[in-house]
């Protein structure tokens, strides 16, 4: 296999809290012998574990790199068992840019592995993350949330994983991360995820879904900040307690969950993140803009359960996800 | 004074519902005799005052489209007294665009007033509709939102004006909206603004702020159309009762309530809409986004009040307005 | 091989006409959870062969699309023998765009094929039409014209295969089709078209030029509405009579009919499409665009025969094809 | 008034032939010091009248830069009475660009007049014209096509004027240009126009439409050069005779002769230029283009008379000219 | 005339020294309530003159925005005599894109003089330092350099002006610079340009070109630096003793200075800057880029001096400046 | 493998000169049977071996495209012995557009290698070359330059390879070349080299840095004809004496060497191209540029040597590579 060109600029496995980038030396026409520097910060402390965390693996999500930011700057080594490995720009070039996929490539990270160390800049990092530095981890947490185009209920995420212990342990990192929901899902669609690499390489590994719109409130950033505390106490690198307010289980049972707009336009939702939801309600209307006076087109729902996500944008194109209903545990 | 070529396609006058568009010509690469065509509906109604309604005078603004694309499909003629006209996307290019200014020509529709009626696209409609509709007005409603950088606590707003008469008829009316919050402010600089141009002319004005970050919601759209229904019954269109499930009055005294971003960065909200700010608090860090481990810079309240307005997307530039403190009346 | 995420919304099996699409999920930064929707129709009438009838496989060729629009909206299944499947949109982002490749992923779909399921938008098109939807088919029809930068004589075309029973199956359907002309050409560089990945599979296939610039004119879409029902009638589908006004049959023995532009500049056509040429004839000057005065470079015919197609644009760049003679069959 | 920078490189009034440019410096982030080279051929014979010969006004037409190039190489001053001032590439940015405006700033050279000497560089072009070259000019021919977006039957044009001698020397120009059609128009909105500033300096004036579609044909080419040398000719600069295969004379009498798209679309024409035209016939259908089944919209002719003038492009937006029907005189 | 809504962050005549802003505020798509941010430093010493400092005019030229963001750091006010009023990036969103005009309105500033204080971005700026800070000053100095597209002799440079006195005063500044080469030139069209509205105002005013490329080197830049120490000496700002090596006096008599590109292409320099050119010398060659095999035009100097400036990039279009001669004094 | 579609349109064995091209087939939307013409001198004289010559391998280096252009024009076959294959622009549609990668498909042609026949235009590019053109040759030649971004001592370069006798033929070659300085260096990253693919087939390699910034000087224009000549009289194609006076043998030992900005900003160079450097000297400042006032970082010297390369272009990105000292052979 071709050889990645990313270094990291500071050691991975030494003691104390260092600041540095993954450098990869990207020749472009603003720069013959430039290089995409993707921060990135190692804390050692006393002997244990490792966990790899990582926020912006898509551009235009905006808690994980808050959380992640603020844990680089505000941990001290002290405090800490084990190692802390911290990207909190994953797909850096596509944070800076504010966007959901790489500018430089197009490619949407979180469908890039397991990346090429010959590929595009987006395939490399994938490439570098997958085979240099999951396999040192133990935890994996990966923070998500809507971005520009998508709304999410608070939640941290488990999969629904063929070897039931890791799936066990999996379920009770993302539990412990206490957001307001917790989801247990079924990929469908799993090829060239992140996700998918870790626990294919058998780690405990938990995303999230915090908010979106392209923003962060003051809530959901205070959800990521105690999220990610709880989860590096429950997998032992901070001394404390976790501070649990309870979560609400959510199923996300089939396909029947997902709406998608029968037209583009104008939309006018007709229901909240969070609200019930009863099968043949009117989950939103979309108006023609093209013309006035028009009749809308009204998206019934298929399925009962709650509001968990819902399209942005106050325009849609057909096709888009308008909105998702999921199931509460009871 | 020259010709303004826009020409509307059906007549501003007649009895019953219509629906058409003021029609622009605009010759451009991709049609050499092409048009802009802004959709307009008008309503005419037993005999009457008359009130001229736009929505998307920015472009990434919803609330207003949907209440007033709902209005000309619902409303039937035979239940109004007087005459609505109806814009429904005021900026139509934007609009479509999804944008704040109009992608034709960059200029921000809410600064081109008084217009020209020789003047670039989104002059001519400025002239077009401050010389030919305004003057036929009695009422004038003028949605806003935040559109996709801004969001804001949901008000209607009356200025402080000279003539005081004038101002209380928009107050009162303003208060009829009965949005859950209700601003009385005066504008530093109304150079340009549709607002001043209608004011200008002597008419009840009546602006709103009601959302924003490019979307709507379920609450927000409700609160729209309720508004939009209470404008009308209290203005004598409409029959029947204002609903009125309370307001809190705001106050905008000075500069102090504005804070901009003093560099650059990530932003972590410390604060949410709505919520308390005293003097020196803490309302947002904003973080470095070129490496990992830096201190972020706090941003700390210049004086007390709620929380009314803050910068939407998860990145800031120097210079942005981070967040707006209003006061409330008590 | 992965699985091709693109799903038919409408059953490619049932009796009647429906419409619906071929719905592919497509990530990006407009829409994290949207889709491509690729219009479909579906008409099962009397048991019988099915025929799969393609437009805009390049975006911005016309008669396919308008022939096919008005098949699906104007044939009832009861006058139906077999089934038709109908895409009228096959490359629909580059049809959507105006443009002969999409502007998705900058593929030209016609040297896309086999595609790859797992590859970029245009790529899994291919792969869906050649494995899922091509097999089932008797009869192929894909509907060509010159797009906006060529212009043709209006033609049904059929290759040179090496199953001669074959090739006369593809003959008479071309026959059929009763365009003005038709065309018998061998593929020098068949490497990617759709038509190679058709024929391989063994099927009667049709191609057609019918005419080009980016436009359709009144004669062109007769020529293909009218082409379209004669093949119809031809395989059986539909009853009724071929209208047969007769046609020019067409070959295009070698290299030497195509004439490329010698150097860049500003084109005057001296043959126009249909017109006579003999072997030495001036076919264009390229007159020089940077300065007035200068001679032009005439471009000569290396061939005799009629003028079968042409550059379209007013300008050229050195190496367009500028004229392409055929030879007709006496 | 402030000077206008632009200076030819070459004299205007010397005799013989010389080619040269309009110089207009252009200060911008590719060449700070750089200018636009507007090409420019002045030739002088015997003593006599002045003609002003232009082309590509938009920069998207070409049988006028085909014609005048050809003249300015071509032509020997020994066989021309007086003198000529050749711009074959009027808007020479949009022309090199292959576009309607220009690519600098945006501007339609033909909305553009009287100019500005401290404008834009179109608005500088147009100044310099108006006020240096036409002045000098007896005869001004501007040449002009439908461009990439529109097609015309071919035809020289005369506008109908206040001053009846002057219109009596613009027909007679028209008609000895001897075009197939020849029309007489009102324009409806004049400003800006060429054509107006032309005229108001009291100047024998002919302009064209010779085609469309931003391509040239043997046909079109022809019979711009054969207009072109007999224009020449009635003006006194050429001997010889006129070459006059007939015309038809056209009005063009209201509003009623062009019809705009009311809805965005596939166009499916159903008439085609110089076809007669009955009140009430159907002229198009536009089918839709995100879903296939739906039923079209007809266009139907508002008068009667023949196809003048279509849409080109294969696709619409609402409120482009679609069809333009003339009355040919009797 | 309307007001000007820039406003300093800090204030101009406090005594010490403070960093802050030129605030302009601007709503833009990306930023409803964002503001150009201009950096500026004022120092205020012991009671004296005033001198206002500027640097990237242009966008692209680096040597003034070294030497005064390096004085604005490093300059203690107790070492100063009078104010220093400091603008490092004159037009600031030009030099953060590193492009000669503004990327936000697309004006050279150094042509937008007197400005507009309800104008574009760049016409404010021009009009708020017009109006609130020249006036302030009594010396002016304005850095430039040849920036992406032309490379210069380090030079200083003063005009020939009608005021005899005000002239000495300027070449006395200039001279003071001690740059290599000092230049004497008068504008032949200063329409626009800040040296106009400055000396047009009676100030002492110094610019330079010293350098190009879009780079600065370590000469150029000790360059910039001890050309502004000298001056700050020879205006009475600092003590300590001029820094003069010797400079050679140049004069640009007249346009045969100047040197155009006849014709597109690849441009091989034959003179450097610097070197003695005599009438007649071929001063460059212009290569053709279509193909290869062709003769090159050869550009010869129309009058002899040294060479002062030249075009930089390896090509040129048609009607570049590619070289100016200059004559130095003896 | 398939087949790779470019084609020369001259003979590459015929005696004499011809100018012709390469010829790559290129459907887009601007042409669908359009075509890439790259620019292709052949010269036949004496028999004897084979040169191939490119420049422009990188599109915005010029030394190479003038060598070569001046060569295909002046040289006549009678003068020479052997033949020569020029490429004077082997990266055509990059020189075009003036960039360091292909504007088609933003591939870096000298990362491309060995290609791939049914790739991406510059894929098809590198296997033509590699597979056609580079089997023909005893000597290659592949003129570079530092290009927009970088700025070299001019050199000429050969590689530390593993075959002790091709690296002594390739030494003395570049030694020939007679520049002011000659580097040897060991390539770390040579995956998709020109210069592995060619050295790998066996072939005796010079590559050439002779300058830099996006421009060409009257000084390096002259080092590249002279030293063309030099290699063409040194490998037996020209007749005559070696013009040598003299060269500075550098090293490039190891990373040491390349010093990358620690942040992003604004450059003030410390060390010109040339200047002597000591291990912890000062090489560059880096000045913020979203305010005045704050402290450069500074860049120092890891190694001592000579400034061998720069970064040039005046801003700077994190990463960039700012500074290469090489060590001169004592």
């Amino acid at each position: 296999m071709p050889d990645n060109p990313i270094r990291p600029t500071i050691p991975l496995d030494a003691p104390g809290k260092r600041h540095g980038f993954l450098k990869l030396p990207h020749s472009r026409n603003d720069s013959a012998w430039g290089a995409q520097m993707i921060p990135l910060t190692v804390i050692g402390g006393a002997p244990g574990p490792t966990a790899l965390l990582t926020g912006a693996n898509h551009g235009d999500e905006y808690e994980g790199p808050i959380a992640l930011q603020a844990l680089a700057h505000e941990l001290e080594p002290g405090a800490l068992t084990g190692r802390l490995i911290i990207l909190p720009f994953f797909n850096h070039p596509a944070f800076q840019a504010g966007t959901r996929v790489s500018p430089i490539d197009g490619v949407n990270l979180n469908r890039a592995f397991p990346g090429a160390p010959d590929g595009s800049v987006t395939q490399k990092i994938a490439d570098y993350v997958a085979r240099q530095l999951v396999p040192l981890a133990d935890l994996v947490v990966d923070f998500h949330s809507g971005g520009k185009t998508l709304d999410f209920l608070p939640q941290a995420c488990a999969h629904v994983l063929d070897d039931s212990a890791q799936q066990a342990r999996c379920v009770a990192a993302a539990r412990a991360f206490a957001a307001p929901y917790t989801l247990m899902l079924r990929e469908i669609d799993a090829a060239g995820m992140y996700d998918s690499e870790v626990e294919g390489q058998g780690k405990t590994f938990v995303t999230t879904e915090l908010g979106g719109g392209g923003t962060a409130t003051a809530r959901s950033a205070r959800i990521a900040r105690r999220g990610l505390r709880n989860l590096l106490i429950h997998a032992g690198h901070l001394p404390g307690e976790i501070e649990d307010p309870g979560t609400v289980m959510l199923d996300m049972p089939g396909d029947e969950c997902y709406h998608a707009a029968p037209c583009s336009g104008l939309v006018e939702p007709l229901v909240d993140l969070g609200e019930a939801v009863h099968r043949g309600m009117a989950l939103a209307r979309i108006w023609p803009v093209e013309r006035s006076g028009g009749a809308p087109e009204t998206v019934l729902a298929q399925t009962e359960g709650i509001l968990a996500a819902r399209h942005f944008p106050g325009l849609t194109q057909i096709g888009d996800t308008l909105a998702v209903v999921a199931v509460p545990r009871r």
